[in-house]
């Protein structure tokens, strides 16, 4: 059984994370799979989806450590082609990357109970971000 | 159903960037599914597969992150074991990761307009890189 | 056809990487599947699940690269929050990513020659790992 939905959530800018957690465990339960792969996937090249402790703490943390890698306000071959200011939202997505999936296994995601599925964005203003959750189970 | 394809493409080296989007949407027409998973994994442990925005300047700004964090000509216990000059390659390639996980539905990824699936070169010389295709679907 | 079974190992602290690549192979030969997808999801928010090279140099170089972005010495919201001194392994994880699919076909993962999948350990202290292997397969 696949079942394949789309969602949507707001986030504040560069730096800000979504707990998507209790709409992929509702996706589960209203596919009736008892056991199988949830994969979160985010349609955009600016954004990404991992797993964190969901604390304000951990997200910022994270924040910063990708600015050392990736400057907001350092330059960009991006910014030349397009007269974007995003050069560092690209390269953060394509490291941290748009998917992640998840096994369940009693109709329960198989996460620690630390751990969360979020999405982070990475775009350097705020977005209303789709994102599909695939169900593959039985 | 599941349908596992192997393909290769020719790239020029560290830093290069090969779009794979159209094989992995041709893969999924092959197979006649309308939803699912498409999985896109490289065998070989110096190259990686993520999502990006395909030009050449965020093929670039991806290139020089990485380089800041593994630099080509730094020092690496790799080389010291086995006489090579790509322990820039094997840390990338651990960093990004081999595999990506995108969900189809109506036979078409569901990719934002500006996202394409690619398949990224670390290795400090051009290769021919194998990657898999498998397409889960019904 | 689905099967999740949980597994685990001993780590020992930040730097750390186990090789489990017999482990999924096992879990493959286990299922009896000849074709599908293998995904290894590991629970907890300061480790994470890639391939690399397994030898002790790519995994020092890693966690060398590693160091640079998020110092285990440095300052992390999340110390100030819990009093925990793991904030480095928190941002670690959340860049690699507690998630690795992997094809397999005629019975055997798609893995390159020198390539294995690992889970990495970011903890600052040897901890007791849990991680599940799902075969998705026919």
């Amino acid at each position: 059984m696949i079942r394949t939905t789309e969602h949507e959530v707001r986030t504040g800018g560069q730096g800000d994370a979504a707990d998507v957690t209790g709409q992929v465990q509702a996706a589960i339960a209203a596919s009736g799979a008892r056991e199988g792969l949830a994969t979160v996937f985010v349609s955009g090249s600016t954004a990404g989806v991992t797993a964190i402790e969901f604390e304000p703490g951990v997200a910022s943390d994270l924040d910063r450590a990708l600015e050392t890698l990736a400057p907001r306000r350092g330059e960009y071959r991006h910014h030349l082609r397009w007269g974007d200011d995003n050069g560092s939202s690209h390269v953060r997505a394509g490291l941290v990357g748009p998917s992640l999936a998840v096994p369940f296994r009693d109709g329960r995601l198989v996460l620690g109970t630390w751990q969360q599925i979020v999405l982070l964005e990475f775009d350097t203003r705020p977005r209303t971000r789709r994102f599909a959750i695939q169900v593959i189970g039985e």
